[in-house]
């Protein structure tokens, strides 16, 4: 198997792009594709100040590495979990700092329990109305706006593949959530003083591509899934669009993208569906859909 | 397990409805959900004709016997499509006439090679453009639309189940093809003097429910799929669904539904996304969106 650009030994063939690439290739192809997404989609641009949400996990990990490669200034937020299961959240914590050490990088943690007292495993018990994955989720998407809205970026970046995209936009056909399905955008943009402008730069790349960049780049990234992520419903999509991508090569790709296509042009969703009426949480001032405080300031009640 | 109507041993355990149930209760309980189905989309009213498209499987034999059953007066239309591989065709047309002669009811047989010259198979192969399938669809929307028409029915019923639809749903789905998305409907009105009105009494009723009424009721029906069917797309996004209904009972009948009720409130699609202009064949005089002939008139040429 040959390169399709230089003629070497090829080291990846994705046969969603009918593309055979050689290591140097490759490292060049991602990024470019990277950018071009970040261009598509005006995420950002060069003068923005970017601030990654990093996991230790292999895709936010190469989003940021890629980030700083393009030349874009590009500090990370990381959201230590209290998760203690095979020291998930410290071994993570690890492979951020060591990442972030190596290259010089800024990057903030902020530790749930230490800063609001429980960890998620612990709220999540006390909140049974609530799954582990809904509260975490919460949890994260407050805290990574908060500390974007108060360290003034741009844009907050997370690296969310295709894989990723396709599985929540899977779900969410298979309930037709026209809500969610209004909502769901490469680049939201900052609709309100304390809400971020948040971007998804990864969104044409599949999994295995992530996974072969990190690896290729000698990226040191926490292998494990997160415990609380066994028999999740999101992996039984992935199952499943894992399936139609083997039948099909670029069928997982192609649901997104013709997904944003059509909705782009007017042929999906009537216009305003994803409207929201909007008020502030009157304890920490970030926007919310309930009367007084949000959801995450009511957790820890 | 008992029937949860009366009581006694059940025959069939429905995960989906949470619902067991007995022989006589469930051959009671399927008619009345075609008869809820019938009233909910203002199918067809009891005067009406109707003719059911029959192909000698379980679902076009269960649904005219369910008609019959109901005090419809339904005919039947059998189209035979040259389909020699294990005698496919001509078992098939035994089985519906065995079922008409013995409720002594009216049907019409129209054989393709005789009225049009070659078979499905002998015109797929010389019009290379157009799948099997595809043909085979096209020839059976025409001729089914020319009885009803020609025969002056209120309307032309099919034998649809909620695993056809939903696998129709998934692949249009999956492509985001916002027209067809704007077309699939249990009813379809005769917008043209030369178009039939079109109904799907089985939308409710899953595949496996109607094997078992089938099975229950003694009819006797062809249990081979089509010999072309095989490996057909379709019967992969059945698969799928079939996992997903494996893990979450229900889940394709509520995405199925879910799609009708979400498009309903307009909340799906943007108002007329389904309209196409129409003229008429100039050799048939079916509508068709084709400057001249029609589709099916091409097909001989």
């Amino acid at each position: 198997m040959k390169c399709r650009k230089c003629g070497t030994t090829a080291v990846i063939n994705m046969r969603q792009h009918r593309l055979s690439l050689c290591q140097e290739c490759f490292l060049e192809w991602v990024p470019h594709q990277v950018q071009r997404t970040i261009e598509k989609f005006h995420m950002f641009v060069p003068d923005d100040r970017v601030l990654g949400a990093v996991s230790g996990g292999k895709d936010s990990l190469a989003l940021w590495d890629i980030l700083l490669s393009l030349g874009y200034s590009a500090d990370g937020i990381y959201i230590h979990l209290g998760i203690s299961d095979g020291d998930y959240c410290d071994v993570s914590q690890q492979k951020v700092e060591c990442f972030a050490a190596a290259r010089d990088v800024r990057f903030q943690v902020v530790n749930v329990a230490q800063e609001y007292g429980q960890s998620i495993p612990q709220v999540a018990r006390r909140k049974r109305g609530r799954s582990t994955c809904g509260t975490c989720g919460l949890v994260k998407r407050h805290i990574m706006n908060q500390v974007a809205c108060d360290g003034r970026y741009a844009v907050l970046a997370t690296g969310h593949n295709v894989d990723d995209e396709a599985a929540v936009l899977f779900q969410n056909a298979l309930h037709w959530a026209t809500g969610y399905l209004a909502r769901q955008a490469p680049v939201l943009p900052a609709s309100h003083p304390r809400l971020a402008r948040k971007a998804k730069p990864l969104i044409r790349l599949y999994e295995r591509e992530m996974a072969a960049y990190a690896l290729l780049r000698g990226i040191d990234y926490i292998y494990d899934e997160c415990p609380y992520s066994k028999g999740a419903t999101t992996l039984f999509y992935k199952d499943l669009l894992n399936q139609l991508e083997e039948k099909s090569p670029g069928a997982k790709q192609q649901f997104y993208l013709s997904f944003l296509q059509a909705r782009r042009e007017g042929r999906l969703l009537p216009m305003k569906s994803g409207q929201v009426d909007m008020s502030v949480c009157q304890r920490c001032g970030q926007p919310t859909t309930a009367p007084e405080l949000c959801a995450f300031c009511r957790l820890w009640d």
